[in-house]
């Protein structure tokens, strides 16, 4: 841990605690923070110790997530949230995700520092395993807080080698045996509001030269990770055309009938994504001289609103039937992980507004296409916002770059409307 | 070693040894006799053991093929050759490559046991490392035997471990220095007749019912191990498709484009063959979430003569220009790797054909769209011929299967051949 944290300037703080984090996460091209691993611990022991130096709680939930308290004056047992994640793709950036811990711990430090108590506790949660990235699954440290990781997400392997999540909550000291059944960790009913902040990870607010976005509803997507065709290995010069079953070609010719597919959608307004970020060959029998009989991708559908998502998945699943029927291959999907649209709450987002208004920020509206642990926060029912930060160069890449002028003025938002908490608690 | 061998019937001494082969080299799925490798080494010694107990003469070349020799009448170099190789693709089948040197081994002791002396010697090579699965190059002992082998295709690395060509070729204790400095190990001033024999690798003898094909001449081929496109990593969810620089999609754009030029060549008659048998996205940074800023492929294309291969091949780096321009990414081609067709000597082939004629043997003339040892030889001017087995299930792959009825047949051909060594020798 670095000397001189914490340090008396806010903004001094969040840019020490960003240089830490990217010194101890540092893989040589990015930072990589995997889920449920070692760095992702460290990156919460490094919030965790500043937070216990400037008297705030702290807790770990029997997920092992973070759990940082600035007490209210209410005695009731209702508060205010916010919180991210802290993990990250493989070499990634430093900010998707710890930018919203970050925040999140400024917020409580200002209001601790400034001896102001809110009306009711404000809680700020470090989610642990947020990027699909490593388990195939997105959220789980939110989906496991609100009982909503199954058997079958806790047996699902990390991508790399194989081994279990279950085996990687073992790890950490997470109650397991709960997350199994199901146990509830957090009543949502406790929760008055959730505000999230994070960084835009698409080009809208850099393009529109904008520090900060009001979120008002996050894209839904369908994952497979493994999309199998197989064809028929055979002697890539003594097969002809006709006779042959090339899995990569099918795979390419999927590809590309869904391309087309997508340019016609969005040319009839319909909000829709399509990526298959990982293809591969078999390894263990590919060759140059050899048509492949082979090959696995992951394929990723997002869509803002549940028919979209839907009615997109049926097109690949008929194009996938006509390209079987065309080249003589077969297709396998393993299970589809699917999570659905979420709303924002409308009055909470107005709020966000109307503070960014006060204080001369300038802010749009913009749909997240991008998936968030504020998600599951909707889903089970609490009134959920989010508060996005210009972000240069993308995300989930070691090239993402955020201003800490921008962070602050979010910082400045979000502070005020934990405050507040949500609208409905203000107006009573 | 079997006990048993050498049986005193060939067609039992053949599968015999065939057992032997796919006993000592099945990998679980298929046989794997990596090209260079222990295995490779273990098929030569069995062949040289075998010849060695027929009173046959066994020494290895500086190249570390294994030489099997009958002495002919004549005191003269000249010679007539025959042999194949005894490496595999990974996974791949137990009679592509082994099928020809144990032809030429029973041609041999065939003629040694009935104490018949040829007019010329005859010589049996079991060619070292001739799949290019291993190395991205081809027949590489054959281009080694006459001085073919360039620095840069001894600082090849193993396509699965990137360990070099040369230090496989130091492990056998073959003659680096000398290799490369091209020294040519066999005068093929000393080569009256190559004659090869092969399992067909294609689908065309089982489809027509016959048991040999005379072979009228090579495709050649043109590849490259590593295409690489080059896009830009990003966020799968919070980038919109007109801000995509997505490296699979554009390299399924460039696969579509090639295969449907490919379908209109073969529609204008021309004979022309393309594979991508390896693809991959980066595994260090790729995933279901993230847009594939990098995938990897191979390309290889095949054509019965040069301008066609070269036609096409053009086409290729024009849709790879086209595809680059239209989605913003990047492609990179290694060294290109280009074996050119090989035409087979018609007087030997013609030969060849009088003598299926003569034993009544059902056979046909067609191309071989996958490429050969012998094509090295007819490369450097020695009259070539080949003879083709019928085979099942294509080859490159475990299911490859070859009757031994089949292959006595083809034996019988060859061993006469043989004798009467190259045509014009014969009506001297």
């Amino acid at each position: 841990m670095i000397s001189g944290l914490p340090h008396g300037d806010l903004s001094v703080l969040a840019a020490d605690l960003f240089d830490e984090l990217r010194r101890s996460s540092f893989d040589g091209v990015g930072v990589t923070r995997e889920s449920f691993g070692p760095l992702e611990s460290a990156a919460q022991d490094l919030i965790a110790h500043v937070a216990a130096q400037e008297g705030l709680e702290v807790e770990h939930d029997g997920v092992r997530n973070l759990v940082v308290t600035l007490p209210g004056a209410a005695s009731g047992a209702q508060f205010v949230a916010t919180g991210s994640h802290l993990d990250s793709v493989p070499q990634g950036g430093n900010y998707d995700g710890a930018a919203g811990v970050i925040s999140g711990l400024l917020a409580l430090v200002s209001l601790r520092r400034r001896g102001i108590t809110p009306p009711r506790a404000i809680k700020l949660f470090a989610l642990r395993g947020e990027e699909s990235a490593w388990f195939g699954k997105s959220w789980i440290g939110a989906h496991a807080l609100f009982g909503l990781l199954t058997a079958s997400d806790l047996a699902r392997p990390r991508y790399d080698n194989g081994r279990a999540l279950q085996a990687y909550l073992e790890d950490i000291g997470a109650d397991v045996p709960a997350i199994a059944q199901g146990r509830v960790f957090l009543d949502p009913g406790a929760v008055a509001a959730f505000i999230e902040v994070h960084i835009e990870q698409g080009p809208v607010l850099e393009a529109r030269q904008l520090p900060v976005g009001v979120v008002t509803g996050i894209y839904g997507n369908l994952r497979h990770m493994a999309v199998v065709c197989r064809g028929t290995a055979a002697h890539s010069g003594a097969t002809p055309r006709f006779l042959r079953h090339d899995a990569v070609a099918a795979s390419a010719d999927l590809i590309m009938r869904m391309d087309r597919h997508w340019e016609e959608w969005l040319g009839q307004g319909r909000q829709v994504l399509i990526t298959h970020g990982i293809i591969a060959t078999n390894t263990g029998e590919h060759a140059v001289s050899r048509i492949p009989g082979e090959a696995r991708m992951s394929v990723e559908i997002r869509a803002d609103d549940q028919a979209t998502l839907e009615g997109f998945y049926d097109v690949l699943r008929e194009e996938t039937a006509a390209v079987s029927e065309a080249r003589g291959v077969t297709f396998t999907f393993d299970e589809a992980i699917v999570n659905r649209p979420a709303p924002m709450d409308s009055k909470l987002a107005a709020h966000l507004e109307s503070l960014c208004a006060e204080e001369g920020i300038p802010h749009m509206r913009l749909a997240s296409g991008a998936g968030h642990d504020a998600a599951v926060f909707s889903r089970v029912g609490i009134p959920t916002a989010m508060l996005f930060i210009r972000n240069a160069h993308g995300s989930h890449n070691p090239d993402e770059h955020m201003e800490l002028d921008d962070f602050m003025l979010a910082t400045r938002v979000l502070t005020q409307a934990l405050v507040a908490g949500d609208r409905r608690a203000a107006a009573q």
